[in-house]
Formats: structure tokens, C-alpha cells, sequence
């Protein structure tokens, strides 16, 4: 297994998307600041998704110019389509995910796009990115409801390595595998895994983003890490939580994820008493709001050695 | 990895011991009945441990001579010493575990006795089975605090190993790994199961007992799994909570577990929509009682395929 793992925060991102209040835009630099400070190397601050749609996502923009003066942190955003790549761009961000949802009812519900033409705006923003003069930002396809979706049901994994196999060619760098929708266990994540690997050869499948609605998050990340993934997308307090499991976090939490790799040995690079530090800093920015995470409230286990970053 | 696991069910046990107010009598019955209809095939019923001490686990003898009657129930109780498994044979159970803590600071506050002194209780005790006639019931030892103790912090393996050698020499069947502080990690896991294995020999280390203190309960579990684990406790609801976490359940949840288990194709008997059920038999004896799980607030996927019983 890996002994070093890339933990993204999202939670600026997927995690604010699910909370109806907007929190300002200086709580938002504080966190990411916060965050940077304490060893995490790459965040998710937004998504350039039109603000009508998502308020809380309007200052996407300013939270890019922000956050790539942060030293040594990779700037990633989420774009729903061309329009959105081409602000991300603009913006500096130095990371753009696109989400292809394996579901095609989802898809169309979701952006109104069918297969073919997603694939077409994966085309468009690929050729938008190859067409940039110094360095290009990196484009990933996140293949969304990768393990089931809540209007289709199971999704074949055959269709799933079939898409893959067409975001590539249509010019994305990389995918990333996503449980939209908490529906993974650990032996699908292995078996999908492995079968994307060997259908897409080397270093075009290292993330998963796992949400944690009936429990088994970690579990996935563990079944992902003994399989080669080697970045691990995660939500600092699981914010968000999920409309349909009170007690569920949203993604899996950071702050867990993170004891979790530390404790087993395997380097983020993070400093686990900072991180939990940062808590306080969305606790004071959106009051009330359910902040998920276990370690937080247990402590760190008596005389837990800490990976020297 | 195997293909069949055995869920034993320990809220009655270790859940009830946790919670201040005493389960009456008939919704412990009902609770015990209830998930052997729905296909549980073990259950740790109570405790032999003095009234005064656990009022909670007074009825136990009354239960044990119950879930008997139960079909294809195999009754386990938890014994504190050999006073508690003379109690145990005589009421008629099946399955007496001692728990045996690595830690001998937290053994001496726990039962006053230093680890030469269990070594001699699990000697008489073993004695004491073999003596029986008819059928024996299985006697195992828990080896408590094998992954920190919340007072003597990190646990050497070779400290675990020597014990547990000394608990099989001492005449036990066989003995099983308990987390009982929410220490562990799943590389931690994997590595104590396989130098027990190793160093016990075929058949003597079949189960894990973990706490979900941290999050990573289930984590935990698939790690055991991989090592060839056969036997998970779990508590229904995670009864009985963490004083130490608020948000954190005791035992892993069942109801979680075996989502996880029979999601990857890995058959526990239990009947997942039935199970869900018994929680209604908490929530009324135990109002406000506080149940944890993901699984029962988010239900199960779409499309779900249960393995047939």
C-alpha cells in the first residue's frame, strides 16, 4: 500500500453547495488559509456554476486569486461545463472537475445533458485547456453516481468503464470515481477500481470522492488505498450532511479520513491538532450548522505518534 | 476473503451496561427474540457480574435460560471471573467470553487483579468447563485493550501475543481481539490479526470486538475480514454510546455492519429489512435513548439485492 496519500478538501466546495446559508466570503479565506496552514495541499474552494443556481458559490472567483497566493496549495474548482472552464481559467484555478454522471437519467435531470453531449463538453473544455499558453491546469472528469444512483438503481460497471474510456479520449487527463450517492461498499470499490485501472492504464484513475450516507466511508477509503487510489477527496466536519440521513456527514470527514492515514502510517502531510483546529472557524461562520467527525469529539488516542510532516 | 460471517449481536451486553437506566425484562426478551427472527445467530445476552455492581445485567440468568429456547441461537454471556461461570453453566449458556485486559493498569482498576492472577482465573475457569458433562460450552477470552489503553496509552504486541499464548496454554478455546477504547486503526488491525494467527495456530482467533470511538469502526472491521476474521460483534442502535464521544456509538452498529457485509456479497443470515425493525423495541423501552447507525436514517439503495437467507 501507498505510504503517502493526497487528502482534497471539498468542503469549501461540495460541502457549502448542500448548506443553504452563504457563508462571507472572509470566513471562507480563513478556513482555506486555516487549512493550507495545517498541511492540507489541495482544496476545492468552489464551483463556477452560475450564482442564480448556487448563491453560495458566487465568490468562486475571488476565492481562486485568493487561494493561489497560498504557497504550495493546489487550487481546485469544479465546472459544471465550457462556460464555467473557461471562468476557472480565467480565475488562475490550477484544477477543474467536471461531473459525468454514470447515470443518465441523473445527467439529465442534473445539467440537462445526455451522454454524447457530455462527452462533447468534455471535448470542448479539454481542446479550451489544451489551447492555453504557460501552464496548462489539470482537467479531471469525476464520474459521478459511479456506484449507483437514487433514480436508476444499480449502474453497470461495464457502462461506467465505457464512459471513462470515452471522457479520456475526448482529452480529460484523468477521471476520478465518485459515490455521488453513498451507495458504495468496500468490494465494489475494489472491483471497479482494479477494472478501470487495467482498462485505462497508468495514473488516469487516483481519486475517490466518497460520501459517507449509510456509514461505510472510511471503509471505501480503505478498499481504495489497498487498490492504488492515492488521493482521497474529504470534507472538513462532513459539511453539508445529507438531505436523507440526519446523522450522515456529507462526504467523508477530514478529520477522520485524516487520523485514519496517520494513524496507519501513511503521510498527508497534515497536522492533525491544527486540523481540527479549523473547525471552530465554520462553527463561528455558519452557527448551528451540524459539524459530523468522530475524532473531533474522542480526542487523539493517549500517546498517538504523529507522522513527522 | 470469506464468503459467510457471523454477526454476534452484544447490545444487550455491552450496549445495556452503558446506559444508566435498567431494559426491563420483557423488551429484552422481545429485543433478544426479535433479531433471532431475524436471523441473528448469536447473542451475548448479559453479564454474571454482582447486581450491585450492574444493576443493569440482573436478569441475566432469566435470559440466558430464555434465548435457550430460542432455535438455533447459540446464548453467550460475558463472565468477570470464575464465580460469574459457575453462574453461567448453571443458567445453561453456551458461550462464556472473560474479558482479559492487555493493559494490566487498567486490569488491576478494572478487577483488581494483575495479569499472573487472570492467567489463574482463566485457568479455573477452563477447569471448571471441562469438568461439565453433556455438551461444554465454548469458553473465550477477550483480550481487552489489545489495540491503547486511556491510561497506559499504546500496547506492545509481543505483550498481546504472550498473553494470548498464555490464555490458550491456561486452557481457553479460543480467544478473540477486542478494541475496547476506540484505539485502533486498520493497519493495526491486519497486523495483530496475522501475528496471532500465526503465533496461535488454525481456529484460535476467529473474532474482533470493536468500538466505533473514532469513526473507524467499519474500517476496522473490513481489515479484520481481509485477515480472515470470521466472527464481528456489533451492537444493535450502537447502544450504549461513548462517554468520551458524544456523537460516537459504542460497538459498531449492527445495522450498519451488515449492510456493509451483505452488500459485498457476504452472507450473514440476517434479514437486513427485519433487523432494522428490532430498533423500534429500543427506541420504546429506552425513550431518548440515543440510537446510532447511517444505514436506518439513509435506508438501503435502490435496487438493493439481498442475498437469499
Amino acid at each position: 500500500m501507498t505510504t503517502e496519500i493526497l487528502v482534497s478538501e471539498v468542503g469549501p466546495r461540495d460541502g457549502l453547495q448542500s448548506v443553504d446559508r452563504v457563508m462571507p466570503l472572509e470566513a471562507k479565506k480563513a478556513w482555506i488559509a486555516a487549512e493550507a496552514a495545517a498541511g492540507v495541499r489541495e482544496i476545492e474552494v468552489g464551483s463556477f456554476v452560475p450564482p442564480r443556481l448556487l448563491p453560495q458559490m458566487a465568490d468562486t472567483a475571488e476565492l481562486v486569486r485568493f487561494a493561489s497566493g497560498i504557497d504550495g496549495l493546489n487550487v481546485a474548482v469544479l465546472v459544471p461545463n465550457l462556460r464555467g472552464a473557461e471562468d476557472a481559467i480565467r480565475a488562475g484555478a490550477r484544477k477543474l472537475s467536471i461531473p459525468f454522471s454514470m447515470s443518465e437519467t441523473h445527467s439529465l435531470k442534473n445539467v440537462r445533458k445526455d451522454h454524447p453531449a457530455m462527452i462533447q463538453e468534455i471535448r470542448s473544455i479539454s481542446a479550451l485547456v489544451a489551447s492555453g499558453t504557460g501552464e496548462r491546469p489539470h482537467f479531471e472528469v469525476g464520474l459521478a453516481t459511479a456506484f449507483g444512483c437514487t433514480i436508476e438503481g444499480p449502474v453497470e460497471e461495464d457502462r461506467v468503464v465505457r464512459l471513462a474510456e470515452a471522457a479520456l479520449e475526448a482529452g480529460a487527463a484523468e477521471v476520478g470515481l465518485s459515490d455521488t450517492t453513498g451507495y458504495a461498499n468496500p468490494a465494489q470499490v475494489k472491483r471497479l477500481v482494479r477494472r478501470l485501472k487495467a482498462a485505462l492504464g497508468e495514473g488516469k484513475l487516483n481519486t475517490l470522492h466518497l460520501h459517507n450516507t449509510r456509514g461505510l466511508g472510511l471503509a471505501n477509503a480503505l478498499a481504495g488505498l489497498e487498490e492504488g487510489i492515492t488521493t482521497l477527496d474529504a470534507s472538513l466536519g462532513g459539511l453539508g450532511g445529507c438531505p436523507f440521513a440526519p446523522g450522515a456527514s456529507g462526504n467523508i470527514v477530514t478529520e477522520d479520513l485524516v487520523f485514519m492515514l496517520e494513524a496507519m502510517g501513511i503521510r498527508t502531510g497534515i497536522d492533525l491538532d491544527k486540523l481540527l483546529e479549523v473547525r471552530s472557524i465554520i462553527a463561528e461562520a455558519l452557527p448551528g450548522e451540524p459539524l459530523y467527525g468522530f475524532t473531533p469529539d474522542a480526542g487523539l488516542p493517549l500517546g498517538f505518534e504523529r507522522i513527522a510532516a
